[in-house]
Formats: C-alpha cells, structure tokens, sequence
C-alpha cells in the first residue's frame, strides 16, 4: 500500500532506461546502484502514532459544519497531513520519528463552512494549520512538538473550482484549494493559463503557493505568485457584527497603505485561511517554445543571462545550469546519455574544439553549461525574442543547440520528486535550496555555496554533491537553485541538518535571501533576522501578535513565538 | 515674499499666450478670467500661528545632534511644514486656517542624525511627522488637531545624495530626501535614470514617493515606485543592544514571510523614518519618443489600451484622454489653439469626415479623444513597439498624428500646479483624485464619477467640471485620474468635501481602490474599511499598534486612532 509520497500511482523515477545515471550517482556520492540495498517505506502499522487530543464532542460540532465524511481523526490521514515533502519530512517518517500529528482532519467544502470551523476552532483554543497540496519542504505544516492544545489541519483539497473569469482583465476566480492541474485544466479549457508553473505544480495548490510566496518556472514572463494573485479572500475570526473575511478586492495596483496583500502572501497560515484568490491570467499564447543553448562556463552564462534581463528582449524562461548540473541532466537524459553520446552526429564536438572550449577528467563533469531559454508569444514576437537573445548569446560565446534539449526540460521538470524517492530507497538523501542576490553576488553565491557545502560534508565525514542553476531572472538579479545529496550515516537528519545549514548561512553571507519561493516555516526562520534585521523581524512579530493574540493560526512558524517578542522602543 | 507654493520662482503660468484657455474656462466653470479679481496669497504676517510647545532643552537637545543651524521653531518654516499641497491645504492656509503646526521642525544630516532624533523624541514622547518635499495630497503631514505632544517636523531635505551604483544589477543607493531632479540629474551623470516620474517629480523626495506607493508616468516599463524599490533603510526606536535601523536588503523577489518591503512601501511614516533606499535603476534608452493619438471616442480608446496591454508590445506610457481633457489639452497649447487649431493644414478634418467621427457643439468638446503612448529602447525595439500599437490603435479606428502631441505632453506634464495657483488666484478650486480598476470596471468607474462630480456640483449649486485620462496600464487593469474644478462659494472646504467625496464613493462602488498613486492620509482614510474590508483594516491597524506602541510615528494617519483598535476574535 503507497500510504504516503505524491500518491500518484505507476509514476516513478526509472533509472534503469537512463544508461548515464549509474556511473553518475557513484561519480557524485559514491554510491553503487547495483548493490546499494533499497529499504522502501515501512509500514503504516509500524509506526507510533499517538492518540487524537480531539474530544468527540469538538469532532461532533465539525461533524455539524462539513458532515460525517469530511471530518476524520484516522490515525493515516493524520499523519499525512503531519509534514510536508521536504527531505527531512520523508526522513522522520521512515523513521519513526512522527512527533505531533494533527488531532482532527477535516476537508470544508465551501468559504461559509471554513468560517464557522474558524470560529469553532478559535473559540474552543483549538490550533489551525491550513493544507493544500502537502509539498512544502520548509517545515510550514507540522504542528509545534509541544503543543498541547488540540491541532485541527484544514484540508482545502475540496475546494478547487474555477468560479469564474473576467475576459476583458485577465483575471480568474478559483478556490484556494485547487491544484495546479486541477485550476490549469479548467483555465485552458477556456483558452487561457495562469502561466504558474512551480516544481512542484503537479502536488500543490494555489493557496499554498500564495501562502509561500511561490514562483514558477515562466516567471520572467508572467511574474511570481505575489504578482499574479491580485485579489484574495482570508477567512479569519468573525465577532458579532464584523464579518471574518478579509477581503483584497483584485486592483491591478493601488496606493492604499502598507500592503495587505503582501501581507497575506507568504503568511504560511498565520493570518487566516486562504480561501479563494483572484488571480491573473492569460491566453494561450499562439507559439511556446523552449530553446536550449551551451555556454563554456558558468561566468559567461551568467553573464549572459544578466544581459538577456537588462535587454529589450523578454523571454519567458531564462536558466543556465552550472557545470555539475549540467553533467547531471545529460546523464539522465533518456534519449540521449552523456555530454559525447548528446553530441555526437552534431557539429558540437568540432564547435567546441575550434573554441577551444574545456573538458575536465571524470567523463561526467566539464566546464560546459546548459542553457533554457524560453519564449512565448505571436510566431512573430517568439521570433523576434529569440533572435535578440542569439544574439547576446553568442557575444558570452554561447551557442544554440535547437530544440532537443528544450523537449527534454519540459519532459523532466516534474520527475524530481521520484528521483528523489529513487535514490531515499538507496540510502542517499537529496534536497535542495534556493535564494535570490544582485546580478553582482550570483558568481560569488555560487562559488561560496559549493565551498560552504564541500566543507559541511567534509565536517560530516560523507562524500556529498551539489550542483546548481540560475534561473527567475529580474531586471536586478536572480535565483540559485542548489540540489545536494550524500549517502546517509548513522544519523541522517543531524548530517542533513549540517549540510542545509551551512548552505543557508552561505546564503545570507554573500549577499542573498534565506529563501527564493519555499518560504520560511521552522527550517529557514533561523536566518529571518540575518535577512530583513531585528527591526524587520520585530515589525513581523508585530504583525502576528496583534492579527491572532490567541496563537491559534499556525503558531510559530516563520517567526518564534509571539511571547518571545521583543518590542522596540 | 513667495513664502508659500513651489517655491520656484519665474515658474508660473501663463494664459496671455494660450488664447484657447480663457475661452475654456468660461465654458466649464463660468470663470471669465478677463474680470475675475484675483486674490493673491496673504501677508505671512496676517496668519495666526500658536507659538510652539518645544521646551528650549528639547531644542537644545536636537541642536545637539544637528546643529543650531539645522533646527529650528521659526513660524513660517512651521506654517511651511504644516501641510502638503492640495487645494484643501492651499485653501486652509489663505484662509487662516492653520490648525496645528509642528513645534519644531529639524535637518537631520546622516542617518546616524536621524537615530538620535527618533530616540530623543520618542524618550520624550514627541511625535514624529516625517517630511520630504512636501507634495502630498492626501493630508499625510499634518499634525492632529488635537495633537497636545510636541510635533517634530522631520525635514529629510539635507540627505539627498546619490551614494552608490551597483552597474552590474542596475541598482543605485540614495538617501531618501532626495527630489526628483536631485537624483536623476546625479543617475543621468552616469548614464543612468531611475524612470520615476510622477507629476509631482521636481517637488517631490524618492522617501515620499516611497512611503505613498507613487508612480511615474513611464511606469508601464519601470514599474510603481513599490516594483522599482528594492532594498530600505528605516529609522525606529532603538533599544540596549538592538540597532533601531530596519535594513531590507536589495534582493529581486524572496520568500521570507509576509513582505516587510511592502509594509514599508506606503506606510506614510507610521512604521519609521525612511533614510535610505536602494532603486532599480536603468541605462538611459537610447531611443525615447512620445507619439500622439486619436481615437474617436473614450470607449475606442481604452479598449485600444487594454488590447495593447495584453498583447506582445511593452510601451513605455499608455495614456488616453477623454474628450473633455482632450478639449482642455489642446485649449492650452501653446502652439496651436483647440482642435481645429491643431487639425488646420493637416489630413486629420478629412479623415474624420471620412470616418464620421462626431463633433459636438459648443467648440470645445467632441468625443475625440487624445492618446500618447511612449516607447523606449533600442531604435529598433521602440520602432517594434510602435507598429504593434498602430496596428492595434488602427483597429479599434484611432489614428497617429506624430510626434507633435507628444512634445506637447512633455513640456507640459510638471505645469498643473502652477495652473491650479493661477485659478486658485481667481476664485477656482481645482484638484485631483485618481483610481485603479480592473479593464472590465473602466467605463463604468469613469461614467459613474462624471454622474456622482455633477450630482454634487448640483448640490452645492455650482457649475463644477471634471475630465480624466486613464494612464498606467496594468496586465489586468488601469488607472483613472480625474481633475474637477469649480468656483468657489462660501464654503470652499465644504464645498470641496462634498465633491471630493461623491468621487471617491463612486471610485468604491464600481470597483475602483481609494487612490492608485497618492496615499491615504486622513483624506482618504474613510474609504479604507470599503476598499480593504474590515478585516484587513484590522490587521493593518495591528501592525501599526504592534509597531509604534506609544503612537509616536505619524498617529492617525491611514487608519484612525491606535487607541481606537477593534481587534477580531
């Protein structure tokens, strides 16, 4: 029984049709795929699961609001809605190590019923971590180890309908709840797309994107979740008179105080329930094509890339792997395995020479980076987009390899997940981490990551990887996206611990955000205060304290319990 | 003694070489300006002016931070930082109505200046009103009437530097009292422009523009102020061992929690002093033309600009007129008078026959309206744009007419507060009040402000007029900026009120926000519950509270009083 992961069944990563990947994994962590034993989940019953808090009286009264059948205290669905995805979730999982689960599961089926269990929740003290999709990786969902009060997870996975679309703005309504399938299918039905497109699109939801600050991999054109949710519905605490819904009517812009809307976007449940959301959306574009391109090295792809940003031209996609990542993509490519095999039959090869471009020893790892760009549009303006970047391109001495790859990115932007299981099986944890810098940090973020992480492996005493892009370009900087893996010891989550938290130091030391698009929830909200100051995080505090004094929505994540807060002034 | 207004004197303006103006004015208020008297400012010594409340030691005290020369309690520099600049400030101060100065107004030098006055003052419990180039309209500075702490008036005119350019992000470092020209004359030194150019743009300071979510006239390329701010400096109380300055460091977008960048963008100084910022800033264009256009009517026209907005072209300013501002716009060219001035000798009275474009009586009004639209880049980028506008601009039955109109808009843009004083000379109150909208509410807010300005012109009983353009084009919406004028009564602030707030319930009720790029102040305060629902209200009120305990900073500005807090729950 597939009790837990992403849940959807005969999908999964196999390595067994990608010739490369082998001699890559033992390259990179040392690890033999051939003998490596594969330990799979254990058994639900195996598992120490406490007993639900919930007194039958309060599972009654939900009962009332959303019906037998969308209120539960299984001890399964608990746990499920225990973690996110993040390594270390998957890692106390297996083993064992299931320390608060939620008390009582219940999925509302509209705004109406989200408000009177609110109300319920938050008169009888009663804890709410909100639930979309499951994905989040930075410790947002679980509940406080010691919490003592009952722990309700507001499952919004029922509520994921496209209400409506304004044709003449661009802009739709749909239920928080959706998933990105869910909400795309319904929007291209239509003729249109939200144009959001996260890794983890195919498990998570719009409120939850919203909720994390999310960012898609067609961001460059069709900006971050906090650019394309306009107008949103927050269901808070009603009080006789005074309606709980908070409600951001969809204004393209406006100059009405400090935002609220930025507010709500990234509040990771503290603020209220994220309901429903008015969102941007666009036309299917007549023409989308992703172009791959190879750069010599790192510096000069992103050099380019900067370029590309601060030029006329505005494609949709702009990423260049770095060395490493590179060699990993073409060693799990299905068509083609390897940098020589991808090449050969090409001019690459004799390219390549004649520019003296070059291959370090190891077979798998050269200095050669590869490139996405991509474009969206008219024929005419994809067109046009595309000639403007060649043409900087080939100024960093890049050169463009046509649409191979590009199929390729699309084909395995969505496999991570189960790359990620594949190897979890085998003994290896993998993760990643991302941020954002000025255009003038990137080199010196990527440089100082690799460093930071090389010396955490060292300090571990494992053979460890990373590897890195840049991708989400601004007209000021852009994002690294780092993925690490090692092979476990004896203590998996202190070696993970000391791997992450040397790479997030390296972060805010160079001059970057603790995070890009995951958000903050208890893994990162140890660098809050390195990355927005005392002051900042004591405004945000602030925020919390006076918007839920009871501590009822998702208490302490992203900043430390609002009992700690210290004042200014 | 121009003791009062810009400030910029052998600046005004000058109807004697605009015949088309007398004539327009008579039409659309009944002004005949050839025998209106015209009143002038009063004698500075005719006002009444409570003496201040600073204690000589407080004084002394900032002195010793500042200077002697950099503070002071001289009546007119009070009187001078009591308001900004509407017609309800403009009108007060001629009227005698100085309600409540600030006590004592200071020059901090540096940020480290600014420290020491925040905690000064607020060891003494002074208030705090912070002041940039004083061109606010939304009533953002003044002091409560019944403020009975001492007010310090927190001039930031001193700090204007440019400190540094990060050339490889396209980021720059200046301080926050920096006016318009301050900063782009020093960006424009090293080829750079920050593309920030609101009307206000040589009377105000890059800290006001950031603490009232401003926009430019080019901010369909570079963005709202709130896009173009990246990194803060924000000046609070400090306390032992926890600096007071809130620094949000220049990332390009991050997932760190609920933005405090955001929270600072337009909080009216209620969250802090703004010392500092670090903008996006942009190599000048090579290529910068405003081209002009007709379309035969206002329904054409916005429908031309939503279609440009969601097509592959990136203007730079999309601008339409009505048909009254289009009659006003051509009534005061300078180089040609009225529209059958400016169509004489040219194609324009045989193409409308042609396409049977409608004139109505009266010499001044038709339902023509003018557009500009800018573009900015590459020669061959901008060429690019403009034929993917024309095209679109040819559909909905519009035509160009070159760059003439366009030169026009530019001489003209900085001049409507000089032709404000001018009317305000002769019995006119003019003012303006401007919305943001999704496309599908566009006609329907600007025909129910026309109806909502004439019914309150009635009811008062005075022939008011009011014209709008929509400018600032979103992916989902626009904005609407109104201007109304009429002769004033007996009332004028009365008089004033009731039209001011017939157009912002009308803005409310069809979908628009309170203001798209002019803040909230007390002006706008009463529409901020209808805009952002009662909840939001709420939270924004508990950010303020959490924030500034002892109201300190800019009380009651936004939202009312802290005191006056309903929490939810």
């Amino acid at each position: 029984m597939k009790w837990w992961g992403w849940g959807v069944e005969g999908v999964g990563f196999h390595w067994e049709d990608k010739p490369g990947f082998a001699p890559f994994v033992e390259y990179a962590v040392g690890l033999d795929l051939h003998t490596a034993p594969v330990v799979g989940m254990p058994e639900f019953d195996k598992l120490t699961v406490a007993a639900s808090l919930a007194k039958p009286a309060f599972v009654a009264s939900l009962a009332s609001v959303v019906g037998e059948d969308n209120v539960t205290t299984d001890k399964m669905e608990r746990v499920v809605h225990t973690y996110g995805k993040s390594i270390r979730d998957l890692i106390r999982v297996r083993a064992n190590q299931i320390e608060r689960t939620p008390d009582v599961v219940v999925y509302p089926g509209s705004e109406d019923e989200v408000q009177r269990i609110v109300d319920l929740a938050v008169a009888a003290d009663v804890v709410i971590i909100p639930f979309g999709g499951g994905s989040n990786i930075a410790s947002s969902l679980e509940p406080r180890s010691d919490e003592s009060r009952v722990v309700l997870s507001l499952d919004m996975g029922r509520m994921r309908e496209l209400i409506s679309i304004d044709e003449e703005s661009g802009l739709a309504v749909i239920q928080a709840g959706a998933l990105g399938p869910d909400l795309e299918q319904q929007l291209n039905a239509k003729g249109w797309t939200i144009g959001h497109f996260p890794d983890s699109f195919t498990h998570s939801s719009l409120g939850g994107w919203i909720a994390t600050r999310s960012s898609g991999m067609q961001s460059d054109k069709y900006g971050d979740i906090a650019d394309i949710v306009r107008g949103l519905h927050v269901v808070r605490p009603s009080s006789p008179g005074v309606s709980g819904i908070l409600v951001i009517r969809p204004i393209p812009s406006a100059s009405n105080g400090p935002s609220v809307r930025e507010m709500i976007v990234g509040s990771e449940g503290r603020l209220g329930i994220i309901t429903e959301a008015t969102v941007q959306v666009h036309r299917t574009p007549a023409k989308r094509d992703v172009f791959g391109y190879f750069f010599p090295n790192w510096e000069a792809g992103t050099a380019a890339m900067q370029e590309i940003a601060e030029s006329d031209a505005a494609p949709s996609i702009t990423r260049v792997s770095d060395a490493r990542e590179t060699g990993f993509s073409l060693a799990t490519s299905k068509e083609r395995h390897g940098f020589e095999k991808f090449a050969a039959g090409t001019v690459l090869p004799t390219l390549m020479k004649s520019k003296g471009w070059a291959k370090q020893p190891g077979g798998i790892e050269n200095n050669i980076c590869l490139s996405f760009i991509g474009y969206e549009g008219s024929e005419a303006h994809a067109k046009r987009q595309k000639k403007l970047v060649d043409k900087i391109v080939k100024k960093h001495g890049g050169m463009g390899v046509g649409k191979g790859p590009g199929v390729l990115y699309d084909q395995k932007k969505f496999d991570t997940p189960y790359l990620r299981d594949f190897l979890l099986d085998r003994g290896a944890a993998g993760d990643v981490s991302e941020t954002a810098m000025p255009w003038s940090k990137v080199n010196q973020v990527h440089d100082a990551v690799r460093v930071a992480a090389d010396k955490a492996f060292d300090q571990i005493g494992i053979q460890g990887w990373i590897m890195s892009h840049l991708s989400h370009s601004y007209h000021s900087g852009a994002c690294l996206y780092f993925t690490f893996a090692f092979v476990m010891g004896d203590d998996p989550i202190g070696e993970y611990n000391v791997v992450k938290s040397a790479i997030q130091q390296a972060f805010i030391d160079n001059g970057g955000s603790l995070s890009h698009h995951h958000g903050v929830g208890l893994e990162h909200s140890p660098w809050l205060e390195q990355d927005i100051s005392a002051q900042g995080v004591a405004v945000m505090r602030g925020l919390f304290e006076a918007a839920d004094p009871g501590e009822n929505f998702n208490p302490r994540k992203i900043v430390a319990d609002v009992k700690e807060t210290v004042k200014a002034g």
